[in-house]
């Protein structure tokens, strides 16, 4: 039989059985961090009608999505999750209940360049609250308290999440006479992280033409230093949307501390933008403290319709999106998987030393119905092998039930880190691996350094 | 700017909160189980090279194969798990440890017509058991007790899982010497739940143009209702490929009641071949006690080369595979969802009676702490409104926050099932809920009537 020569597609990740589970336990800690904020799980189809998933149009992103068609229908795969979701709260409208919040942690497609660290399939994790006609600020307040925990709850601690609201900054812009170029004003600023403020004041002024005065105010605007509300203040009352955003920012600003977030943690950043045209007010942006060069982990902001394309209705919204896919890729490469995390697919392997096996199955029954992982080992190899195998798994506790054991109902357990060993009826034996696991299963998938 | 009216495709299923509510359970559920028994999960990409997933080529299948392209790179989607999963480990077979565990619940996409009940994408849950030169039967013993424990912790009780071994279905071809037709006398034995065995004794001569006493022989096997093991060993001794196949079908018998599966959910079926050419030893289909119409919830069997596409090393293996999508699909419609489970999205909805809520948004964050399942109501709505936000997504505590709670420190919270309104202090009231929820949370999501 001629064969094919395996592989995977480039930019697909294809994870090993170990590196699975750290990846899963990111996704359970998401989901039960989510789940806490009363956030339900949603999990949309993969595929929609091409037209469905063009709705919002152009550029760049639609040049990468991945489009196919079965019988007379254009299909297409999802790139990101908000188009999906504006889909089905248009379509499901009068079953649900607003404000609706949901998460969706799924695969999206895009066909991007293949290049490391980028990929063409990724798991996004999204969490959005879609309103009805209106949205409170409240619920803006809440999403850097959902960020912090989601975070928190992967074992990560060097991170930071920055705020800003796009009605100061269009305000502000407007106040200092360049609103008719806000757009192009605030495609530079997003810039200043990477360019440094000298080079976004004279882009400013080259590129954009303004006025000496006028970049002297972005730059001492966006690089403050202090409390920014102390700039903010000197802005008051000159522009009724910048008052807005102003007072936005201090609700939520107000609420951190009571949602659990400490200061430490979070920073209003009068700098960030976050794209163009989609949000409307609050805008976030979550950074690894040591890795500002991957970019954020997290970001997202407030908009004001989500499903134009699809319903008239009014449906404000403020949602954020993790790069999941993106972000286990980092920490792996950063080396900052938690060691002490049980990776093994069993808690215990048992290894039958007799040809008869039955008391060797009944012990495997026994064990699972207390809830511990277990593997027979029934292949006829050397005793190395079948020893091998649990060292080569990392299968923490193996049982060796031979004549003496089965004759006495003395089962003999080896710690397979320690290489203790102890002598105990199955029934305390079930008790005691049961124990000395609990505290494996609790360790966070993610261990700084 | 113009609508686009939105629409699922069909085939496609989407839910919605509280069905995808059920549906994760079940999903959970089954991680459970298959985790007891060692199974690793993976989750391969849902795209391949298209040579990779035609590897297998032919048939039917193919043409339902979801294709596209991207550059010069012929893709496709994956339209169920073996495929890639042999993909992998011919890839990976270095860095794996056979006999080689894992279980994968994913989506896969196929271009059906769609049909009632049919679905183009849909979750296929799948355990496979790859050995690496070998595979001992114990692991096909154990294969039944997997599937047991999961439909039981889904909370089915009725139904039944029936085995049967596909050496000894060939080998007693040959005994009867039908021998060099037993691919044809198997698609009509296959039959025999459809068509009842008058008409398949009719097919086997008319068509097949087997003998009177070939006939009946096949009719007294095949429908044989007495201990199966009193026919088998009617015709032991006569075909070394049937005795092997018996021996089999004796050790996975012998090793079912110690696997915890009682003898009233197993049933050695002499009838079934379970597909034609894949299968070599064992193979199982479960059905619905309730509902043989719907034909067989999971099955699979024993085969001796899973990655021939692929590598010349031989790998048999043993793998079930329950159609997940679909399973979910018929228990709904038979409306056997528990309706005790708890779908909503949160455990406690706060109501927030004043204009400042800074109470509220610290009790949220002590509810989140102690895990609690948290929303606060920030929308500026009427007193009805906010109620019936709970009411509607069946939120089942409702903490009402208002002055007098908030100076007296004793809040007051209703049990919207029953009325019951409670008073207490904030820690009072959280360990009151959370033991309150705790049994809420055990619900089963199957419950038969």
């Amino acid at each position: 039989m001629q064969k094919i020569k395996p592989r995977t597609l480039s930019g697909f990740m294809e994870l090993l059985p170990q590196q699975q589970v750290y990846f899963n336990k990111m996704v359970q800690r998401l989901q039960q961090a989510f789940s806490l904020y009363g956030f339900t799980p949603l999990d949309l189809p993969m595929m929609e009608a091409a037209e469905i998933l063009l709705a919002k149009g152009g550029g760049e992103t639609e040049k990468q999505i991945y489009t196919l068609s079965k019988g007379d229908t254009d299909l297409a795969l999802r790139y990101e999750h908000t188009t999906s979701l504006a889909k089905y709260v248009a379509l499901n409208y009068s079953k649900l209940t607003f404000p609706f919040r949901r998460y969706e942690i799924g695969k999206v497609y895009r066909g991007e360049r293949a290049q490391r660290g980028r990929f063409r399939e990724f798991y996004q994790a999204d969490i959005d609250i879609i309103g009805d006609g209106g949205l409170d600020v409240l619920n803006e307040a809440e999403i850097p308290s959902v960020i912090y925990r989601c975070f928190k709850s992967l074992g990560l601690e060097r991170f930071i999440i920055r705020i800003n609201n796009r009605k100061v900054l269009s305000g502000f812009f407007e106040v200092i006479g360049v609103g008719g170029q806000a757009t192009d004003v605030m495609r530079v600023v997003d810039k200043l992280d990477k360019i440094g403020a000298e080079k976004m004041a004279e882009m400013l002024k080259k590129d954009l033409g303004l006025s000496d005065r006028q970049v002297e105010e972005i730059v001492g605007y966006v690089t403050f230093e202090g409390d920014p509300f102390d700039i903010i203040d000197q802005y008051k009352g000159e522009n009724e949307l910048f008052d807005e955003g102003a007072q936005e920012l201090h609700t939520i600003s107000k609420h951190i501390a009571g949602l659990g977030v400490p200061h430490t943690h979070v920073k209003i950043d009068l700098a960030i933008a976050r794209g163009l045209d989609y949000y409307t007010g609050t805008v976030y942006e979550t950074y690894l403290t040591d890795h500002p060069e991957v970019g954020a982990i997290c970001a997202g902001g407030r908009y004001d319709n989500l499903a134009g394309c699809f319903t008239d209705r009014s449906m404000p919204g403020v949602g954020v999106a993790i790069g999941l896919t993106r972000l286990f890729y980092i920490l792996q490469e950063q080396e900052l998987l938690n060691e002490a995390v049980l990776t093994s697919p069993a808690d215990v392997l048992i290894i039958p030393m007799t040809e008869e096996i039955s008391h060797a199955v009944t012990l495997a029954t026994n064990m699972r119905e207390a809830g511990l992982r277990t593997q027979i080992y029934g292949e006829n190899k050397k005793f190395k092998v079948k020893v091998s195998y649990a060292d080569k798994l990392a299968i923490p506790y193996v049982v060796f039930l031979g004549e003496d054991e089965i004759s006495s109902g003395q089962l003999t357990v080896k710690d397979m880190a320690s290489g203790e060993q102890t002598t105990a009826s199955p029934r305390a034996l079930i008790t005691l691996i049961s124990e000395k696991i609990k505290p494996l299963r609790m360790g966070d998938p993610i261990k700084e350094k």
